[in-house]
């Protein structure tokens, strides 16, 4: 195949790719709620916003005041990032992952169906049983399934290794917003909005955005 | 590993994968707007709402009436699925794909970042001009950047090979609803929606149902 030429110009739009981000940001600062946040999380909501045009997001994030300075440490520790979702884990940005940490997620793990047969709950939630002693201070992203992150923290109870930093976001209008509220308070240092919205777009949106602010020296990254 | 326990329950919420699809799609259309829309595209705004929590998405979708029957018949065709983005090409169920379907997504391709230096443009618009004759009869999906969205359909206005349906949910502050408008004003065979609203999550959900009603009898998708 030739190397093909820009084709004609037919449309005013900007394609300057730092221009473009810094017009985005600056809207999104100006139509977003974001003071209700620990200020180090402050781009982490914004950061979700862009990822998913949903300014209403911002207002609905609750972030734990440790969640950042707790995912930072675990990043820079090398912990393994678990998720939910092999769409989340393909977003993830392996550039920046200085430590180049794992990035684990066991839906299409062979033993998952029988697991999930056998449990009565869904894939998602026994794909996560079998993260085992991989969560001890891990960076969890759970971006799909309500299921998954009410059988974490019934593992968490039942006193599996405790994960570093949770974000929650997964979606839904069964048991997605109860499965969010219980992660709140159980007191873990987790991003979760409250809401049906979450997604894997949402989830991948504030790993990266934690992932950008580890790879910053600290006083820079607040 | 042992292969582990159910952990104690301790929380009440549903684990059945069935019935909460069931109650997840009655809450949806009981909630969502979608009268609006062909008949044929009523089930893939439902799965839109789905896969994002966003019920006020089916209000602002708009479907060609040919999308869903042009994307069903490229698809039996065996015809590529174009994308901009690797957490699109990521989602796409794989194992919906009769016809063993190519998933392309070029991002990554070691032409990219000169040809978007010398074109002045993203690297996801240049990576755009890299699918060349696999755009003739193509399912495009573009999940992620508005200037992906402009520069395919200046290439198509420049004359290259026609597309068999774009689903075009570029997200975002800066271009994004344009380059939507621009997509309808083309009148291509096109499902998009009204705002800076999008992203990969939407564009999967959208590609992904139009997988699911090609993978049935014509007359049972409606």
């Amino acid at each position: 195949m030739n190397i093909p030429a820009r084709p004609t110009r037919r449309y005013e739009y900007a394609d300057d790719g730092s221009a473009i981000y810094a017009e985005a940001f600056a809207t999104i600062r100006a139509e977003g709620s974001f003071t209700h946040l620990p200020s180090d999380a402050e781009k982490v909501a914004v950061r979700m916003v862009h990822g998913t045009g949903q300014v209403d997001l911002a207002r609905d994030l609750v972030v734990h005041p440790r969640l950042v300075s707790s995912a930072r440490a675990a990043l820079e520790a090398g912990a393994p990032i678990l998720t939910d979702a092999h769409m989340v884990a393909s977003g993830v940005t392996r550039a920046r992952l200085r430590r180049d940490n794992e990035v684990v997620c066991l839906l299409r793990d062979e033993r998952v169906p029988a697991l999930a047969r056998s449990f009565g709950t869904t894939r998602s939630a026994a794909a996560v049983s079998l993260w085992g002693d991989r969560l001890d201070g891990a960076l969890v992203a759970i971006g799909n399934a309500p299921t998954a992150l009410f059988h974490l923290l019934e593992m968490l109870l039942d006193g599996a290794p405790r994960p570093a930093a949770i974000i929650g976001c997964p979606v839904g209008f069964v048991g997605a917003a109860d499965a969010k509220d219980s992660l709140r308070a159980s007191g873990l240092p987790a991003l979760s909005n409250v809401s049906e919205k979450g997604g894997s777009a949402v989830a991948v949106a504030a790993f990266n955005a934690l992932l950008r602010i580890a790879s910053k020296p600290e006083k820079e990254s607040s």
